[in-house]
Protein backbone atom coordinates (compact mmCIF):
# COMPACT_ATOMS: atom_id res chain seq x y z
CA UNK A 1 0.00 0.00 0.00
CA UNK A 2 1.29 3.27 -0.87
CA UNK A 3 0.91 5.62 2.07
CA UNK A 4 3.08 8.55 0.82
CA UNK A 5 0.30 10.42 0.29
CA UNK A 6 0.99 13.44 -1.68
CA UNK A 7 1.21 11.59 -5.07
CA UNK A 8 -1.83 10.29 -5.12
CA UNK A 9 -2.96 6.50 -4.72
CA UNK A 10 -1.27 4.18 -7.05
CA UNK A 11 -2.41 3.51 -9.98
CA UNK A 12 -5.61 0.82 -9.85
CA UNK A 13 -7.13 -1.57 -12.02
CA UNK A 14 -10.58 -0.96 -13.41
CA UNK A 15 -12.40 -4.18 -12.60
CA UNK A 16 -13.52 -5.25 -9.14
CA UNK A 17 -11.75 -8.84 -7.59
CA UNK A 18 -14.33 -11.51 -6.62
CA UNK A 19 -13.88 -14.02 -3.52
CA UNK A 20 -16.33 -17.03 -3.55
CA UNK A 21 -17.08 -20.01 -1.33
CA UNK A 22 -18.26 -20.42 2.15
CA UNK A 23 -14.66 -21.28 3.39
CA UNK A 24 -12.91 -18.88 1.31
CA UNK A 25 -15.59 -15.85 2.44
CA UNK A 26 -15.40 -16.60 5.80
CA UNK A 27 -11.65 -16.60 6.36
CA UNK A 28 -11.65 -12.82 4.23
CA UNK A 29 -14.39 -12.14 6.72
CA UNK A 30 -12.01 -12.83 9.47
CA UNK A 31 -8.33 -11.37 7.88
CA UNK A 32 -9.22 -8.53 5.75
CA UNK A 33 -12.73 -7.45 6.56
CA UNK A 34 -11.42 -3.82 5.83
CA UNK A 35 -11.09 -4.32 1.84
CA UNK A 36 -14.63 -6.50 1.63
CA UNK A 37 -17.19 -3.73 -0.32
CA UNK A 38 -19.96 -5.89 -0.70
CA UNK A 39 -21.29 -9.22 0.10
CA UNK A 40 -23.84 -11.41 -2.00
CA UNK A 41 -25.63 -14.87 -1.18
CA UNK A 42 -28.36 -16.98 -2.40
CA UNK A 43 -31.68 -16.29 -0.90
CA UNK A 44 -31.63 -19.27 0.83
CA UNK A 45 -29.68 -18.96 3.26
CA UNK A 46 -29.98 -21.50 6.29
CA UNK A 47 -26.92 -23.05 5.48
CA UNK A 48 -25.05 -22.67 8.68
CA UNK A 49 -21.95 -21.13 7.00
CA UNK A 50 -24.07 -18.46 5.35
CA UNK A 51 -25.61 -17.61 8.45
CA UNK A 52 -22.32 -17.26 10.02
CA UNK A 53 -21.29 -14.74 7.17
CA UNK A 54 -24.45 -12.84 7.12
CA UNK A 55 -24.25 -12.13 11.28
CA UNK A 56 -20.15 -11.52 10.76
CA UNK A 57 -21.13 -8.79 7.84
CA UNK A 58 -23.44 -7.35 9.73
CA UNK A 59 -21.70 -6.85 12.83
CA UNK A 60 -18.82 -5.37 10.84
CA UNK A 61 -21.60 -2.93 8.76
CA UNK A 62 -21.00 -4.62 5.59
CA UNK A 63 -23.87 -4.72 2.69
CA UNK A 64 -24.76 -8.01 2.12
CA UNK A 65 -27.30 -8.16 -0.98
CA UNK A 66 -29.23 -11.39 -2.02
CA UNK A 67 -28.57 -12.59 -5.53
CA UNK A 68 -30.48 -15.32 -7.46
CA UNK A 69 -27.73 -18.20 -8.64
CA UNK A 70 -27.81 -17.31 -12.35
CA UNK A 71 -26.36 -13.97 -10.96
CA UNK A 72 -23.78 -15.20 -8.29
CA UNK A 73 -22.38 -17.60 -11.40
CA UNK A 74 -22.38 -14.30 -13.33
CA UNK A 75 -20.17 -12.09 -10.91
CA UNK A 76 -18.40 -15.06 -9.57
CA UNK A 77 -17.28 -16.61 -12.83
CA UNK A 78 -18.09 -19.99 -11.50
CA UNK A 79 -21.37 -22.01 -10.90
CA UNK A 80 -19.10 -23.35 -7.89
CA UNK A 81 -19.78 -20.36 -5.59
CA UNK A 82 -21.55 -22.87 -3.04
CA UNK A 83 -24.23 -19.64 -2.55
CA UNK A 84 -21.38 -16.53 -1.81
CA UNK A 85 -19.33 -14.37 -3.21
CA UNK A 86 -17.57 -10.90 -1.64
CA UNK A 87 -16.75 -8.08 -3.74
CA UNK A 88 -13.50 -6.91 -2.33
CA UNK A 89 -12.35 -2.97 -3.11
CA UNK A 90 -9.30 -2.17 -5.39
CA UNK A 91 -9.15 1.24 -4.32
CA UNK A 92 -6.77 1.74 -1.08
CA UNK A 93 -8.67 3.39 1.52
CA UNK A 94 -6.96 6.05 3.68
CA UNK A 95 -7.72 6.93 7.40
CA UNK A 96 -9.12 10.35 8.11
CA UNK A 97 -6.38 10.97 10.47
CA UNK A 98 -4.17 9.87 7.51
CA UNK A 99 -5.51 12.59 5.07
CA UNK A 100 -5.48 15.66 7.81
CA UNK A 101 -1.49 14.40 8.39
CA UNK A 102 -0.72 15.19 4.49
CA UNK A 103 -2.69 17.90 3.19
CA UNK A 104 -2.58 18.26 -0.26
CA UNK A 105 -4.27 22.23 -0.01
CA UNK A 106 -3.02 24.68 2.61
CA UNK A 107 -6.67 25.15 3.36
CA UNK A 108 -7.78 21.35 2.72
CA UNK A 109 -10.70 20.80 0.89
CA UNK A 110 -12.73 17.33 1.80
CA UNK A 111 -15.59 16.18 0.13
CA UNK A 112 -18.26 13.99 2.28
CA UNK A 113 -20.82 11.74 0.81
CA UNK A 114 -22.87 10.23 2.78
CA UNK A 115 -24.95 6.82 1.51
CA UNK A 116 -25.32 7.69 -2.10
CA UNK A 117 -26.60 4.85 -3.92
CA UNK A 118 -25.99 5.69 -7.60
CA UNK A 119 -22.50 4.48 -8.70
CA UNK A 120 -22.58 6.87 -11.82
CA UNK A 121 -23.10 9.74 -9.12
CA UNK A 122 -20.07 8.78 -7.11
CA UNK A 123 -17.89 8.36 -10.04
CA UNK A 124 -18.77 11.63 -11.76
CA UNK A 125 -18.23 13.35 -8.10
CA UNK A 126 -14.87 11.57 -7.43
CA UNK A 127 -13.88 13.14 -10.94
CA UNK A 128 -14.93 15.96 -9.95
CA UNK A 129 -13.04 16.25 -6.46
CA UNK A 130 -10.01 15.18 -8.41
CA UNK A 131 -10.30 18.19 -11.08
CA UNK A 132 -10.50 20.42 -8.27
CA UNK A 133 -7.84 18.63 -6.54
CA UNK A 134 -9.57 18.13 -3.72
CA UNK A 135 -7.67 16.17 -0.35
CA UNK A 136 -10.10 13.44 -0.18
CA UNK A 137 -13.33 12.12 -0.99
CA UNK A 138 -14.82 10.55 2.27
CA UNK A 139 -17.02 7.91 2.60
CA UNK A 140 -19.67 6.32 5.25
CA UNK A 141 -18.88 2.84 5.60
CA UNK A 142 -21.33 0.14 4.41
CA UNK A 143 -23.66 2.91 3.31
CA UNK A 144 -24.44 3.44 0.14
CA UNK A 145 -22.56 1.84 -3.12
CA UNK A 146 -19.88 -0.22 -3.00
CA UNK A 147 -16.96 1.70 -4.71
CA UNK A 148 -17.24 -0.98 -7.77
CA UNK A 149 -16.12 -1.22 -11.68
CA UNK A 150 -19.30 1.55 -12.40
CA UNK A 151 -18.21 3.99 -10.26
CA UNK A 152 -14.56 3.35 -10.95
CA UNK A 153 -16.01 4.11 -15.03
CA UNK A 154 -17.78 7.08 -14.15
CA UNK A 155 -14.90 8.64 -12.08
CA UNK A 156 -12.97 8.29 -15.66
CA UNK A 157 -9.46 7.25 -13.88
CA UNK A 158 -9.86 9.79 -11.41
CA UNK A 159 -10.34 6.85 -8.55
CA UNK A 160 -6.59 6.12 -9.17
CA UNK A 161 -5.40 10.02 -8.55
CA UNK A 162 -8.06 10.58 -5.49
CA UNK A 163 -7.49 9.54 -1.79
CA UNK A 164 -10.65 7.77 -0.54
CA UNK A 165 -11.32 7.38 3.03
CA UNK A 166 -13.92 5.57 4.80
CA UNK A 167 -15.01 5.98 8.24
CA UNK A 168 -17.18 4.24 10.67
CA UNK A 169 -19.42 7.11 12.18
CA UNK A 170 -20.05 10.00 9.84
CA UNK A 171 -21.19 12.33 12.96
CA UNK A 172 -18.07 11.59 14.90
CA UNK A 173 -15.99 12.54 11.74
CA UNK A 174 -17.83 15.63 11.32
CA UNK A 175 -17.05 16.52 15.26
CA UNK A 176 -13.29 15.53 14.87
CA UNK A 177 -13.28 17.85 11.61
CA UNK A 178 -15.02 20.95 13.25
CA UNK A 179 -12.43 20.60 15.75
CA UNK A 180 -9.43 20.35 13.60
CA UNK A 181 -10.83 23.74 12.43
CA UNK A 182 -13.04 23.06 9.12
CA UNK A 183 -16.08 24.72 8.21
CA UNK A 184 -18.62 21.83 7.64
CA UNK A 185 -20.93 22.46 4.46
CA UNK A 186 -24.21 20.82 3.53
CA UNK A 187 -26.14 22.23 0.59
CA UNK A 188 -30.31 22.27 1.40
CA UNK A 189 -32.68 24.00 -1.05
CA UNK A 190 -34.40 25.55 2.19
CA UNK A 191 -31.12 27.64 3.14
CA UNK A 192 -31.07 31.30 3.89
CA UNK A 193 -27.72 31.64 2.00
CA UNK A 194 -26.41 31.27 -1.25
CA UNK A 195 -23.49 28.90 -2.10
CA UNK A 196 -21.95 32.48 -3.25
CA UNK A 197 -22.05 34.00 0.14
CA UNK A 198 -19.85 32.11 2.17
CA UNK A 199 -16.05 31.89 2.42
CA UNK A 200 -14.54 28.75 0.45
CA UNK A 201 -11.32 29.43 1.18
CA UNK A 202 -10.99 28.06 4.63
CA UNK A 203 -10.57 24.28 5.29
CA UNK A 204 -13.42 23.33 4.01
CA UNK A 205 -16.01 19.59 4.46
CA UNK A 206 -19.01 19.94 2.19
CA UNK A 207 -21.09 17.22 3.14
CA UNK A 208 -23.76 15.91 0.24
CA UNK A 209 -26.66 14.11 1.52
CA UNK A 210 -27.84 10.99 -0.58
CA UNK A 211 -30.31 10.36 -3.79
CA UNK A 212 -33.72 11.60 -2.54
CA UNK A 213 -33.09 11.11 1.13
CA UNK A 214 -30.92 14.39 1.91
CA UNK A 215 -28.26 14.36 4.42
CA UNK A 216 -29.58 12.66 7.95
CA UNK A 217 -30.58 15.14 10.89
CA UNK A 218 -27.61 14.18 12.98
CA UNK A 219 -25.30 15.07 10.81
CA UNK A 220 -27.04 18.25 9.56
CA UNK A 221 -26.82 19.22 13.21
CA UNK A 222 -22.62 19.28 12.70
CA UNK A 223 -23.12 21.72 9.76
CA UNK A 224 -21.54 25.36 10.51
CA UNK A 225 -22.95 26.66 7.08
CA UNK A 226 -26.26 25.53 5.47
CA UNK A 227 -26.01 26.74 1.27
CA UNK A 228 -28.57 26.96 -1.61
CA UNK A 229 -27.79 26.53 -4.46
CA UNK A 230 -30.17 29.36 -6.22
CA UNK A 231 -33.34 28.15 -7.92
CA UNK A 232 -35.13 29.73 -10.34
CA UNK A 233 -36.93 27.58 -11.98
CA UNK A 234 -39.51 25.01 -10.70
CA UNK A 235 -37.42 22.34 -10.28
CA UNK A 236 -36.21 21.93 -6.39
CA UNK A 237 -32.93 20.27 -6.63
CA UNK A 238 -30.05 19.80 -8.96
CA UNK A 239 -28.52 16.37 -9.67
CA UNK A 240 -26.55 15.63 -6.71
CA UNK A 241 -23.34 14.84 -8.64
CA UNK A 242 -24.32 18.42 -10.76
CA UNK A 243 -24.96 19.90 -7.25
CA UNK A 244 -21.60 18.69 -5.98
CA UNK A 245 -19.74 19.82 -8.89
CA UNK A 246 -22.04 23.67 -8.61
CA UNK A 247 -20.07 23.98 -5.16
CA UNK A 248 -16.67 22.42 -5.39
CA UNK A 249 -16.02 25.31 -8.35
CA UNK A 250 -17.81 27.96 -6.27
CA UNK A 251 -14.88 26.89 -3.98
CA UNK A 252 -12.03 26.68 -6.92
CA UNK A 253 -13.27 30.49 -8.31
CA UNK A 254 -12.96 31.65 -4.68
CA UNK A 255 -9.51 30.25 -3.95
CA UNK A 256 -8.07 31.13 -7.20
CA UNK A 257 -9.47 34.88 -7.27
CA UNK B 1 -49.85 21.72 -28.63
CA UNK B 2 -49.76 23.95 -25.97
CA UNK B 3 -47.84 27.24 -27.83
CA UNK B 4 -48.52 30.03 -25.40
CA UNK B 5 -44.32 30.02 -24.83
CA UNK B 6 -44.33 31.51 -21.27
CA UNK B 7 -45.40 28.91 -18.77
CA UNK B 8 -43.38 26.41 -20.54
CA UNK B 9 -44.59 23.34 -21.89
CA UNK B 10 -48.02 21.47 -20.59
CA UNK B 11 -47.32 18.83 -17.76
CA UNK B 12 -46.16 15.15 -19.86
CA UNK B 13 -46.54 11.87 -19.07
CA UNK B 14 -43.67 10.11 -17.91
CA UNK B 15 -43.54 7.33 -20.40
CA UNK B 16 -42.88 7.44 -23.88
CA UNK B 17 -45.72 6.04 -26.83
CA UNK B 18 -44.73 3.41 -28.53
CA UNK B 19 -46.67 2.68 -32.08
CA UNK B 20 -45.75 -0.68 -33.77
CA UNK B 21 -46.53 -2.99 -36.89
CA UNK B 22 -44.96 -2.65 -40.04
CA UNK B 23 -48.33 -0.71 -41.93
CA UNK B 24 -48.67 1.61 -38.76
CA UNK B 25 -44.91 3.08 -38.62
CA UNK B 26 -44.97 3.68 -42.53
CA UNK B 27 -48.12 5.64 -41.90
CA UNK B 28 -46.65 7.53 -39.02
CA UNK B 29 -43.25 8.01 -40.70
CA UNK B 30 -45.71 9.89 -43.63
CA UNK B 31 -48.29 11.49 -41.49
CA UNK B 32 -46.29 13.07 -38.31
CA UNK B 33 -42.30 12.30 -38.74
CA UNK B 34 -41.38 14.81 -36.42
CA UNK B 35 -43.19 12.80 -33.23
CA UNK B 36 -40.56 9.93 -33.79
CA UNK B 37 -38.14 9.60 -31.45
CA UNK B 38 -36.45 5.95 -33.20
CA UNK B 39 -37.38 2.88 -34.49
CA UNK B 40 -36.55 -0.63 -33.14
CA UNK B 41 -36.16 -3.24 -36.26
CA UNK B 42 -35.82 -7.01 -35.86
CA UNK B 43 -32.39 -7.83 -37.06
CA UNK B 44 -33.77 -9.59 -40.24
CA UNK B 45 -34.84 -6.58 -42.03
CA UNK B 46 -35.50 -8.14 -45.77
CA UNK B 47 -39.07 -7.18 -45.93
CA UNK B 48 -39.67 -5.15 -48.74
CA UNK B 49 -42.17 -2.57 -45.72
CA UNK B 50 -39.06 -3.23 -43.12
CA UNK B 51 -36.62 -2.26 -46.03
CA UNK B 52 -39.06 0.80 -46.46
CA UNK B 53 -38.94 2.06 -43.36
CA UNK B 54 -35.07 2.20 -42.74
CA UNK B 55 -35.14 3.94 -46.08
CA UNK B 56 -37.62 6.64 -44.76
CA UNK B 57 -35.75 6.57 -42.22
CA UNK B 58 -32.41 7.45 -43.03
CA UNK B 59 -34.13 10.60 -45.18
CA UNK B 60 -35.93 11.88 -42.24
CA UNK B 61 -32.70 11.73 -39.99
CA UNK B 62 -34.72 9.65 -37.79
CA UNK B 63 -32.44 7.06 -35.74
CA UNK B 64 -32.87 3.19 -36.46
CA UNK B 65 -31.86 0.66 -33.84
CA UNK B 66 -31.52 -3.03 -34.55
CA UNK B 67 -33.69 -5.53 -31.55
CA UNK B 68 -33.79 -9.28 -30.73
CA UNK B 69 -38.07 -10.15 -31.14
CA UNK B 70 -38.20 -10.24 -27.51
CA UNK B 71 -36.82 -6.39 -27.28
CA UNK B 72 -39.01 -5.77 -30.01
CA UNK B 73 -42.14 -7.64 -27.61
CA UNK B 74 -40.95 -6.12 -24.64
CA UNK B 75 -40.80 -2.32 -25.69
CA UNK B 76 -44.41 -2.63 -27.62
CA UNK B 77 -45.84 -4.89 -24.75
CA UNK B 78 -46.96 -7.29 -27.55
CA UNK B 79 -45.63 -10.03 -29.93
CA UNK B 80 -47.56 -9.24 -32.77
CA UNK B 81 -45.21 -6.66 -33.96
CA UNK B 82 -44.32 -7.75 -37.22
CA UNK B 83 -40.61 -6.53 -36.30
CA UNK B 84 -40.76 -2.86 -35.45
CA UNK B 85 -41.64 -0.16 -33.19
CA UNK B 86 -41.32 3.45 -33.27
CA UNK B 87 -40.73 5.21 -30.18
CA UNK B 88 -42.92 8.71 -30.08
CA UNK B 89 -41.85 11.79 -28.52
CA UNK B 90 -44.08 12.63 -25.85
CA UNK B 91 -42.36 16.01 -25.52
CA UNK B 92 -43.57 19.14 -26.91
CA UNK B 93 -40.85 20.11 -29.35
CA UNK B 94 -40.33 24.42 -30.39
CA UNK B 95 -39.07 25.89 -33.19
CA UNK B 96 -36.02 27.77 -32.96
CA UNK B 97 -37.68 30.79 -34.33
CA UNK B 98 -40.67 30.24 -32.01
CA UNK B 99 -38.44 30.29 -28.80
CA UNK B 100 -36.79 33.23 -29.81
CA UNK B 101 -39.67 35.16 -30.51
CA UNK B 102 -40.89 34.27 -26.78
CA UNK B 103 -38.00 34.40 -24.71
CA UNK B 104 -37.99 34.07 -21.01
CA UNK B 105 -35.07 36.13 -20.28
CA UNK B 106 -33.93 39.93 -20.96
CA UNK B 107 -30.87 38.45 -21.72
CA UNK B 108 -31.65 34.58 -23.69
CA UNK B 109 -29.64 31.71 -22.38
CA UNK B 110 -29.60 28.37 -24.39
CA UNK B 111 -28.44 25.68 -23.86
CA UNK B 112 -27.42 23.31 -27.25
CA UNK B 113 -26.53 19.75 -27.10
CA UNK B 114 -24.42 18.46 -29.70
CA UNK B 115 -25.45 14.67 -30.14
CA UNK B 116 -24.94 13.33 -26.40
CA UNK B 117 -25.46 9.50 -26.31
CA UNK B 118 -26.20 9.04 -22.36
CA UNK B 119 -29.61 9.83 -21.28
CA UNK B 120 -28.70 10.09 -18.00
CA UNK B 121 -26.55 13.04 -18.91
CA UNK B 122 -29.58 14.37 -21.32
CA UNK B 123 -32.10 14.45 -18.37
CA UNK B 124 -29.31 16.21 -15.73
CA UNK B 125 -28.67 18.66 -17.68
CA UNK B 126 -32.33 19.50 -19.01
CA UNK B 127 -33.02 19.51 -14.92
CA UNK B 128 -29.76 21.98 -14.34
CA UNK B 129 -31.33 24.59 -17.36
CA UNK B 130 -34.60 24.43 -15.73
CA UNK B 131 -33.06 25.46 -12.39
CA UNK B 132 -31.42 28.09 -13.92
CA UNK B 133 -34.38 29.25 -15.78
CA UNK B 134 -32.87 28.55 -19.05
CA UNK B 135 -34.76 29.74 -22.46
CA UNK B 136 -34.85 26.19 -24.09
CA UNK B 137 -32.62 23.08 -24.47
CA UNK B 138 -31.41 22.46 -28.30
CA UNK B 139 -31.22 19.86 -29.60
CA UNK B 140 -30.19 17.81 -33.28
CA UNK B 141 -32.39 15.82 -35.13
CA UNK B 142 -31.66 12.62 -35.12
CA UNK B 143 -28.58 12.85 -33.17
CA UNK B 144 -27.81 11.38 -29.55
CA UNK B 145 -30.58 9.52 -27.01
CA UNK B 146 -33.80 9.59 -28.06
CA UNK B 147 -35.88 12.03 -25.26
CA UNK B 148 -36.95 8.76 -23.66
CA UNK B 149 -38.62 7.56 -20.58
CA UNK B 150 -34.84 7.77 -18.77
CA UNK B 151 -34.32 11.18 -20.02
CA UNK B 152 -37.69 11.75 -18.03
CA UNK B 153 -36.53 10.25 -15.31
CA UNK B 154 -33.44 11.96 -14.87
CA UNK B 155 -34.94 15.35 -15.63
CA UNK B 156 -36.27 14.83 -12.11
CA UNK B 157 -40.22 16.48 -13.95
CA UNK B 158 -38.15 19.64 -15.45
CA UNK B 159 -38.80 18.43 -18.98
CA UNK B 160 -42.44 19.10 -18.53
CA UNK B 161 -40.86 22.68 -17.72
CA UNK B 162 -38.28 23.20 -20.20
CA UNK B 163 -38.75 24.14 -23.85
CA UNK B 164 -37.03 21.48 -26.23
CA UNK B 165 -36.32 22.63 -29.21
CA UNK B 166 -34.87 20.52 -32.13
CA UNK B 167 -33.10 21.59 -35.28
CA UNK B 168 -32.24 20.19 -38.36
CA UNK B 169 -28.95 21.59 -38.84
CA UNK B 170 -26.54 22.59 -35.75
CA UNK B 171 -24.33 24.75 -37.63
CA UNK B 172 -26.85 26.99 -39.26
CA UNK B 173 -29.27 27.31 -36.15
CA UNK B 174 -25.47 28.75 -34.85
CA UNK B 175 -25.15 30.95 -37.10
CA UNK B 176 -29.09 31.69 -36.78
CA UNK B 177 -28.15 32.57 -32.98
CA UNK B 178 -24.83 34.47 -33.94
CA UNK B 179 -26.90 36.77 -36.23
CA UNK B 180 -29.52 37.54 -33.24
CA UNK B 181 -26.68 38.54 -31.04
CA UNK B 182 -26.29 35.72 -29.12
CA UNK B 183 -22.53 35.16 -27.99
CA UNK B 184 -21.99 31.10 -28.99
CA UNK B 185 -20.17 29.50 -25.88
CA UNK B 186 -18.60 26.33 -25.83
CA UNK B 187 -16.36 24.69 -23.47
CA UNK B 188 -12.69 23.00 -24.41
CA UNK B 189 -9.83 21.56 -22.16
CA UNK B 190 -7.28 23.49 -24.23
CA UNK B 191 -9.17 27.16 -24.36
CA UNK B 192 -7.14 30.39 -22.99
CA UNK B 193 -9.42 31.52 -21.14
CA UNK B 194 -11.36 30.36 -17.74
CA UNK B 195 -15.19 30.21 -17.62
CA UNK B 196 -15.44 32.91 -15.09
CA UNK B 197 -13.45 35.73 -17.31
CA UNK B 198 -15.98 36.07 -19.73
CA UNK B 199 -19.20 37.94 -19.13
CA UNK B 200 -21.67 36.00 -19.03
CA UNK B 201 -24.52 38.46 -18.91
CA UNK B 202 -25.82 38.97 -22.61
CA UNK B 203 -27.49 36.67 -24.56
CA UNK B 204 -26.06 33.43 -24.64
CA UNK B 205 -25.92 29.82 -26.27
CA UNK B 206 -23.58 27.41 -24.60
CA UNK B 207 -22.57 24.50 -27.07
CA UNK B 208 -22.02 21.25 -25.21
CA UNK B 209 -20.13 18.56 -26.91
CA UNK B 210 -20.69 14.81 -26.64
CA UNK B 211 -19.22 12.66 -24.78
CA UNK B 212 -16.15 11.42 -25.74
CA UNK B 213 -16.60 13.03 -29.46
CA UNK B 214 -16.92 16.38 -28.03
CA UNK B 215 -18.01 19.14 -30.01
CA UNK B 216 -18.11 18.65 -34.39
CA UNK B 217 -14.94 20.82 -35.97
CA UNK B 218 -17.91 22.76 -38.01
CA UNK B 219 -19.95 23.96 -35.02
CA UNK B 220 -16.64 24.51 -33.11
CA UNK B 221 -16.18 26.76 -35.97
CA UNK B 222 -18.90 29.18 -35.09
CA UNK B 223 -18.42 29.53 -31.73
CA UNK B 224 -17.53 33.20 -30.81
CA UNK B 225 -15.90 32.19 -27.61
CA UNK B 226 -14.41 29.32 -25.48
CA UNK B 227 -13.52 28.52 -22.04
CA UNK B 228 -12.08 26.05 -20.56
CA UNK B 229 -12.75 24.84 -16.64
CA UNK B 230 -10.11 25.20 -14.67
CA UNK B 231 -8.36 21.32 -14.24
CA UNK B 232 -6.14 21.19 -11.28
CA UNK B 233 -5.96 17.65 -10.78
CA UNK B 234 -5.09 14.97 -13.05
CA UNK B 235 -7.80 14.36 -14.88
CA UNK B 236 -8.41 16.25 -18.38
CA UNK B 237 -12.83 16.55 -17.99
CA UNK B 238 -15.13 16.87 -16.43
CA UNK B 239 -18.68 14.48 -16.91
CA UNK B 240 -20.75 16.57 -19.18
CA UNK B 241 -23.61 17.09 -17.14
CA UNK B 242 -21.39 18.32 -14.49
CA UNK B 243 -19.61 20.73 -16.55
CA UNK B 244 -22.95 21.94 -18.03
CA UNK B 245 -24.00 22.32 -14.21
CA UNK B 246 -20.54 24.45 -13.74
CA UNK B 247 -21.26 26.50 -17.01
CA UNK B 248 -24.48 27.76 -16.16
CA UNK B 249 -24.12 28.15 -12.65
CA UNK B 250 -21.49 30.91 -13.36
CA UNK B 251 -23.71 32.41 -15.98
CA UNK B 252 -26.74 32.96 -12.92
CA UNK B 253 -23.95 33.94 -10.65
CA UNK B 254 -22.86 37.15 -12.65
CA UNK B 255 -26.91 37.52 -13.91
CA UNK B 256 -27.73 37.72 -10.10
CA UNK B 257 -24.56 39.66 -8.88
Amino acid sequence: MDKSGNAGAPAQELKEQIVYGRNAVVELLQTKPESVEKIYLQFNTSHPKLKEIIITARRLKIPCGKARMEKLTLISGTAKNQGVCALISTVTSYGLEEVLASPRNSSPLLVVLDGLEDPHNVGAIVRTAEAVAADAVILVDGKGTPINATVHKASAGALSHMRVCKVKSLVKSLDLLHDRGFLIVAADMDAEKNHTDIDWRGPIALVMGAEGAGLGSEARKRCDSVVRIPMAGCVESLNVSVATGVLLYEAMRQRLA
